[in-house]
């Protein structure tokens, strides 16, 4: 998605592609496949082979889409070329341990929480006299989660036997936290540049169904104005504090009793954000290239009081199938499909419905997912 | 700027590019390099290589962004593919003695014409009489002009004799027309698929300099509703009376007396048009694509009451420079460059301004256009 921003401002782009028919290189013209943990690929990104005609020259900025670039990779690249967020502050977006202690240690509010020794005995120990006074508790893997995965809702240590097994034998550490009986999910969205601007949109309402996010909400309706202004306050002290370069997600419970605390940090163009491609001024993905660029940023101002965007996740058919019936019977959508193969609950595109009055953008947005997912031509 | 259109949608676009380095091919995967003009190259697009892989499929529509396709090659590819517009319809936008016949077939007004004969005596004879009672006229080639080319203002026949020499060895026919007093000139802009539905959007006034579009505003201002109905009308004529499948863009101008005239045609997503990129509902790009398609066509309302578009013009510099300029400067601008390369005069992207006062808009638009052609970083 951030391929119709960088044409449109003339900016080249060089993606590193996962496979040969992957979302990335069916739109980029510069993307060479392979793995993003192999350091000599990544490099070759940053520093092509001179015979690489006119795609060849030297890349300005190296940024992500993913969190998955191992460590000893990016300190490598930084000396070649600016990594954008930098290693250090992506660090944080990549092992949830780095992100609550440091964001502890900025006064940010998190979830109580506890690393989990990666000893089994110690680990079974620590985890007990965390659930002492509590029914549940969420355990996590540090690193490689995603979408619900790496997060499992715990009453006792056998629930997550297997994953004790795997730290201690030196895979994902892993660290518990309270369950927030939370009112509703939120995400404060940000962008920061090098020398130091930073635009917030609008704080959204996000709703998960089976730990994916089903919907969005812009902005999150009813929210408190004192809400709004300390969860921006919370984006701003994060990417001020970890020294963030790009966009930064910051996904935030709201508890019952009207506090804010954050559950994850995502720093690139995030799920919560793809309503800005429709529903504000600068939409997260061409935000994102004018702050890695350091650039200035463009306004964050609504199109419209509201905007919804609904995922478009897959089922039995083509969501381009489906397309027909959109533009027929719900002509506000604007619908983005990410030309993935269909996979059942895989998110294959999303719906973006912008207007002035919220149950009707909804129901709207919802409608024309419905469509793709049913995917039916007619 | 159809690729933007077509990554969100999930359309696969396959391009031919005139070069390796051309716009198209900057942003379009699969793009091979070749001639419009060849029967092979152009069905090679249509037909892939067995071997071509993921992008080896069919295609199932053809259409264009230029007119300079000729005949034969269409009418070869017609027995393979649907082409839409279909060449019997782009004919008129390729040839103007064509277009002018059909037109006042059609009782479309017309500025007063004739066609010139090729035998070189006859001819000037021809436009002698043609200039009778008139102090100047406009002779045209009937087929390879734009932006100014092949248009002159003659008061004599001299002033065409190289013109004329080539009309009688079988280059270009020749056409004459009235100069018509124009108040302004207008665009109306209209797709239609196959099936029959059409859709415009609102009337432009496009001001142009040196014979090239320099602004263009949406809605054109003040415009007589009375007009704006006829010029809608016009288009809808056109666009039935010529079976066209596609964007239409029907320039015309609006003469004192409160007569519109057609003055040209294009079938394609046209200059006229880009403010619909970030002013209307639907883009004429993401139409087009409905339209050659036969998708249902979206909504063409406007995003706000006033749009300007400006035309960023080659002068010394690469625009990219003037991005940061802009965007500190004129934040509301929305920028579109091409990637080409530098030529003075060659139009090298555009800038849009949506808002709700129209010297505001136009004045941002003015400034942002500025300095991109100065080009300057910071």
């Amino acid at each position: 998605m951030m391929a119709p921003a960088a044409a449109r401002l003339g900016v080249h782009l060089r993606v590193l592609a996962e496979a040969a028919d992957s979302s990335a290189a069916q739109v980029v013209v510069d993307a060479p496949v392979g793995r993003a943990d192999d350091l000599e690929t990544v490099r070759s990104l940053v520093v092509p082979a001179r015979d690489a005609g006119p795609a060849g020259s030297r890349a300005l900025v190296l940024t992500f889409e993913h969190e998955h670039v191992p460590a000893e990779v990016l300190a490598a690249l930084e000396r070649e070329v600016p990594v954008r967020p930098a290693p250090a502050a992506l660090l944080h977006a990549q092992d949830k341990i780095a992100m609550r202690r440091r964001l502890t240690g900025l006064g940010v509010p998190c979830p109580s929480w506890t690393a989990l020794p990666r000893e089994a005995t110690e680990a079974r120990a620590a985890l007990a006299l965390f659930l002492v006074g509590r029914d549940e508790a969420v355990v996590k893997t540090a690193r490689g989660g995603y979408d619900g995965r790496g997060v499992r809702i715990v009453t006792d240590a056998e629930q997550v036997a297997d994953w004790l097994v795997d730290a201690a034998e030196g895979g994902p550490a892993l660290l518990v936290e309270e369950r927030v009986p939370f009112v509703r999910e939120l995400s404060a969205l940000i962008a920061r540049r090098p020398s130091g601007g930073m635009a917030t949109w609008p704080v959204v309402e996000s709703i998960q169904r089976d730990g994916v996010c089903a919907e969005v909400i812009a902005p999150a309706p009813g929210l408190d104005p004192a809400l709004v202004a300390e969860a921006e306050d919370i984006a701003r002290t994060v990417a001020e504090g970890l020294d963030v370069c790009g966009v930064l997600a910051v996904e935030l419970f709201e508890a019952p009793d009207g506090r804010l605390l954050v559950n994850e940090l995502a720093m690139r163009p995030h799920n919560s954000g793809h309503w800005t491609i429709d529903g504000a001024a600068t939409s997260q993905f061409e935000q994102h290239l004018r702050a890695v660029l350091d650039l200035p940023l463009g306004p964050t101002t609504t199109r419209a009081p509201w905007t919804v965007m609904v995922n478009v996740l897959g089922a039995r058919a083509d969501p381009t199938g489906g397309l027909p019936a959109v533009f027929r019977e719900v002509p506000e959508a604007r619908v983005d499909l990410y030309g993935k193969a269909v996979r059942p609950g895989r998110k294959l595109g999303h719906v973006n419905v912008v207007g002035e009055d919220l149950e009707t953008v909804r129901g709207a947005a919802r409608r024309a997912a419905q469509h793709l997912q049913r995917g039916e031509p007619q």
